[in-house]
C-alpha cells in the first residue's frame, strides 16, 4: 500500500439537528475527488472524530467507501483510549472498506503513556488488524509525544506500514526516518513545515489545508519530487499565511470549514463544544486563498 | 445537594477477559459503604471512564446505584468530548440513579476551548440535565484549563451547584471560591494540598487516596472543619508520601489499583494501554501505608 | 536568624538616564520602614537585580543597608549564574552589611540543572558565606525547579537557614516543609497563595505587594498566627485582585512600580528592556487598592 | 559581511583555578581555523557566555581576535539582560574587533517580554552598534520565543543584518525568511534541524557540534548549496546521532567539551554550576563520531 503523495483529511458535515450528514459528505468528495489528491483520511482529528459515537462513525466509513474510487487510498481513523475500543473500531473500519487505519496515540493519562505502553498498545492493534496501520502522533491534541525510540521498535511490526507525524518538530520526523526501514512510510501533519518534512525523508502529507488549496499542496510535493527545490522553497513560503490560518494556533477545524465555505463547499459548521469561525476567518482565509492564486495565475481551489 | 466531606472516586475492576466487572465493584463498594465516606463518585478519571464504552458505563452505573445507600450522594462522571454525546451520558446517568453528574471539560481540540466554549458546553449540559451538575477541571489529564472567569460565569446556573478542580493551583481555587456565591460547592482532587484547599474554602474533596487511606483523609478533613489546625497541617504532612504516590506523577491508576491490593481490595488490574503497577509500585505503597498507620496507632485503611 | 513575618522586596528606583538612585530609594526606604513591615529584601527579582551590574549592586546594599535599622532583617539576593560570581556577590553583600542572603537558582542551561547541580552550587555558596544563606525557587523566572528532593538535601548545611519559595505550587512547599527540619524557614513568594503557605508551614513571606498594601499582608500573617482562619480566609480573597494585578501574569514589575506611584512613593520606571505599565494598570490598580481599603474601613497603604 | 557557511561556537577554556584560559583558547583556534568553518562565535551560550564577567570576556574577545584571520567573521555574543549592559557589551567588542555581534533576547521577566519590548531592545542596541547586529533565539535555554512578528520588524534596521535561530521549529524558521528581505541572513543553530532549516531558506548554522565533525557540517551545506539533496538528506541522517548527544536535551556543553577532549582539543571542563560530563558521555560521543568517519571514509575531525 503505497502512501506517497498528498492527503485529504475529510471534514463531517453535520445538518441542523447535529447530526452527521452522509449527503453532504458524498457531495463534497464528489468535488475532491475530482482534484489532485492521492487519497482521503476520513475520521482524523480534522473530520472532528472525538465528537463522533460509533454508529455515526460506522455510518460515515461506509458512505465515504461508496464514494470513493478503489484507486485512491482510503485511510480510516480508528484511535480510541483503550486498546480494546482502538481494535474494534479497526475491525469495522476494516469490514466497511478502508485500505488503511490511522491510529491516533491514547493520551488520556498521560505520564503513563510511555515508550513501552505505546509498543503494548500499537502491537495488540496491529496484530488484530485486517488491514495495514498508519501510527499517528499529534502531540499538540493528545498531549502525549510518542518518541522515535517507540516508533523505530513498533516499524519492525509487518502490519504497521508508516506514521502520520502531526507535530512540526523536524528533528523528530528525521530520527524515525533515519532510522526505520525504507518501506516504513512517514506522512507529514503540518503543511507549515511540509516542504522541510519531505526534505527530510516524509514520502507525502495529510494536510487539511489540502482540501481547499489542494493544488498548491500537489504541487509543492511534486516539485519536491522533482528536485526543484528553489520553486518548492518559494511555493512553501507562498503557502505560510494559509498554512497559519489554518492550523492549530490558527482557526483550527472551524477555519478549515470556513474555508471550504469560501470555496463554495458545503460541509456546515463544527460540532459543538466547536464552534463557528467568527467573520474575520472568513475574511482572512478569502484573502490568503486570494493572494494564493494570484501568485500562481491558476485557481488555488476549484 | 450537599457535598461537604470526602467522596472516594471508584475504580473500575476488569475481569479476566478485560470486561467491566460488576460483582468485583459491588463487593469492593460494600466494604468502602462500611468506612467514613461521605459518598462516591463513579466513571471518574481514577475510574478509567475514557477507556469505557457508552453500554460499560450504563452497566457499572446501575450496579453501583444499587449497592449505594440512598443518603450516601452517588455522583457519576459523564463528561465526553462532544456537547451532545455529554448531555446524552447525563441523561442517562440521571436514569440509572446518579445523584449529581461530574462533568469533566472537553479538551481534545485545546486551542478552541475557550472561556467562551466551556461557558456554551456547561450551559447546554446544565440546561438539559435531570440533576445538579458538578465542574471538573483536570488540566494534568486534558491538557486545558477552564479559568476562574468562566467558572464564575457558570456558577450563576441554577444547576451547576459546584467543581471539582483536580489542579493543586491554590490560587486559582482561591479565585474560584471568592467570587462564586457561598452555595457553590468546591471539591478539591488532589490530596497533596487538600488541606489547603479546604483553608482557602473548599467544602470537600474527591480524592483517589480516600479509596485507600479513608480514615486519615476524613479525618484530615474533620481537624480542619474543627479548627485543630495545628493537626490538620501534621496529618497533611504525614499523608503526602501516599499522596505522591498515588499522584498523577506517581503510579497514577495502576498504582491506586496495587494499594487497593496491597490492602485486600480485589479490583483486579487497569484496562490496556493501562499497565498494571511495577512491583516496585507495591512495595513503596504498602510501606506508606504502614507508616501512616504506625503513625496514628490505628487502621488507616481496613 | 528568625525570619518569621512579612518582608518586602524592595524596588529600585532608577533616575532620568537610566541609572540607580540611591536617593530616592533611601526616601523610599524610610516610608516603608515606618509601616508594619518585618524586613526587607534588596535586589531580589523585584529589585530588578539582573538588571544591575556588580557595582551598581554595592552601591544599593550600601545606601540601603544605612537606612534599615539593624532590628530589621536585611536580606540582599545575591544570586547569579555562575558559582563563582554567586560566591563572590554573597561575599560583597555581606561585607557591605547584609544579615542575610538570597541566593535564586541558576537557570540558563536548564537540562543541566539536576538536583546534584543545585547540591554542588548550594553547598559551594553557603560554605564560602560569612552570612546565612537562603535558598531561591522562582521557576515562573529561571525555568527550571529546584524539586523537594534537593532542598531536603540541603537544608542540612548549618549555613542554609531557609528558602524563599516563590511558585504557588502548595504541594511542593507541604513536601519540603514536612521533610526539613523545624529550623527551617520557609517563606511564600506569592501572596495569591500565601495563606495557604501559612497554613502548610511557611513562616512568612517575601510579597511584592507588602510594598503596596502593607497592613493587609501583615494583618494577613497575623490573623493565622492567631489561628483566626475565618477572618484570614476572607481577608486572603479581599487580597486576590491586587495579588492578581501585580503577579507575574499581571503587571509584573511595572505594576508594582505603578502601584506605588498611586499610593505615593518615587520609584520611577522600571529599566529597559522593560517598559512603564501601561496607563490601564494604573486605573485597576488604583481601583483595587481603593477596594481593598473601603473593605476594611481603614488604610491599606499609607 | 556575508554570514553565508559554517561557524562553530567556540568553548570557553577554564584554568585549574576556574579562569579563563586565553592560551588554551587561542592554541585549540589553532586547530580550528585550520579546518573548512567560515567563522566563529565567541561567547554564545556554548561559550557559557553568562558564567563570565565583563571582564573576563573582554580578555577572551581580546584574545580570539588575535588568533583570527581578518577574512573569517568574528563574532561575538553580546546579549545581556537590560538594553543599557547589552549596549555596553556590544561596544567594547566592536572596539576589540568583533565584525558582527550576536545579541541572545533577553529572557529574565519572562512574561513582560512581549514583541514590542524585543523590537524596542533591539532598536536600541542596533542604533548604538558600531558593528552589525544578529538576532539571537534561543527559547529553549531563555524561556521567551521572539516571534516572526518581531523579527519582520526588526529586519528593516539598517544594522540588523540576521539572526540565529536556535530552535527547531521550522515553520517559525520558514515564516521569517518568508516575509525578510533576501539581504536579512538566518542563521541555523541547530544541527538536527541543519538540512532542513538550509532547504527552507536559511544561509548557513552556528553549530556546536561543527566545533568536532567539522568537516561533515561543512559537507551537509555545500551539497544542500549544491542541490546535491539526496546526499544531503543521507548525511543529515547520519549527524543525528551526535547531533542528539550535544543537543540541548542530550549533554550540552559538558558533552560539547567531552566530545572536543575526545578528538583532541584540549579546552577543559566547564565553569561550575555545571558539571563535567560523565564518562557515559565520553563513550557515547567516541563511539558516535567514528560510526560517523566509518561511514564517509575519511576524517570526519582530527
Amino acid at each position: 500500500m503505497k502512501l506517497t503523495g498528498v492527503f485529504a483529511p475529510i471534514p463531517t458535515p453535520f445538518d441542523q439537528d447535529d447530526r452527521p450528514d452522509t449527503n453532504r459528505l458524498c457531495a463534497a468528495l464528489a468535488k475532491w475527488i475530482a482534484r489532485p489528491l492521492t487519497g482521503f483520511v476520513l475520521l482524523g482529528s480534522n473530520g472532528e472524530a472525538v465528537l463522533l459515537d460509533e454508529f455515526e462513525s460506522d455510518r460515515l466509513i461506509v458512505a465515504a467507501r461508496e464514494a470513493i474510487p478503489s484507486d485512491r487510498p482510503f485511510i480510516v481513523g480508528t484511535g480510541r483510549e483503550s486498546t480494546q475500543a482502538t481494535i474494534r473500531a479497526t475491525k469495522r473500519a476494516a469490514e466497511h472498506g478502508a485500505d488503511v487505519v490511522l491510529v491516533r496515540t491514547p493520551g488520556f493519562f498521560k505520564s503513563q503513556m510511555t515508550n513501552a505502553a505505546f509498543v503494548r498498545h500499537y502491537t495488540a492493534v496491529a496484530d488484530a488488524s485486517l488491514v495495514p496501520v498508519l501510527l499517528y502522533n499529534f502531540t499538540a491534541l493528545t498531549g502525549v509525544n510518542m518518541l522515535p525510540a517507540a516508533v523505530i521498535e513498533l516499524a519492525a511490526h509487518p502490519n504497521i506500514v508508516g506514521m502520520k507525524e502531526s507535530g512540526g518538530d523536524i528533528a523528530q520526523i528525521t530520527e524515525v526516518v533515519a532510522n526505520t526501514p525504507a518501506g516504513f512510510q512517514m506522512l507529514a501533519g503540518a503543511l507549515s513545515s511540509f516542504y522541510a518534512a519531505l526534505c527530510v525523508g516524509c514520502v507525502g502529507g495529510v494536510l487539511a489545508p489540502a482540501c481547499v488549496v489542494t493544488e498548491a499542496c500537489m504541487r509543492l510535493f511534486e516539485l519536491t519530487q522533482e528536485g526543484r527545490h528553489d520553486e518548492a522553497r518559494r511555493l512553501q513560503h507562498h503557502l505560510m499565511p494559509i498554512a497559519k490560518l489554518l492550523g492549530g494556533a490558527g482557526y483550527g477545524i472551524p477555519g478549515l470549514k470556513a474555508a471550504l465555505d469560501v470555496i463554495g463547499y458545503d460541509v456546515g459548521i463544527p460540532r459543538p463544544p466547536l464552534a463557528p469561525a467568527p467573520e474575520a476567518a472568513f475574511e482572512a482565509l478569502r484573502a490568503a486563498i486570494v493572494a494564493l492564486e494570484d501568485r500562481f495565475h491558476e485557481p488555488a481551489a476549484r
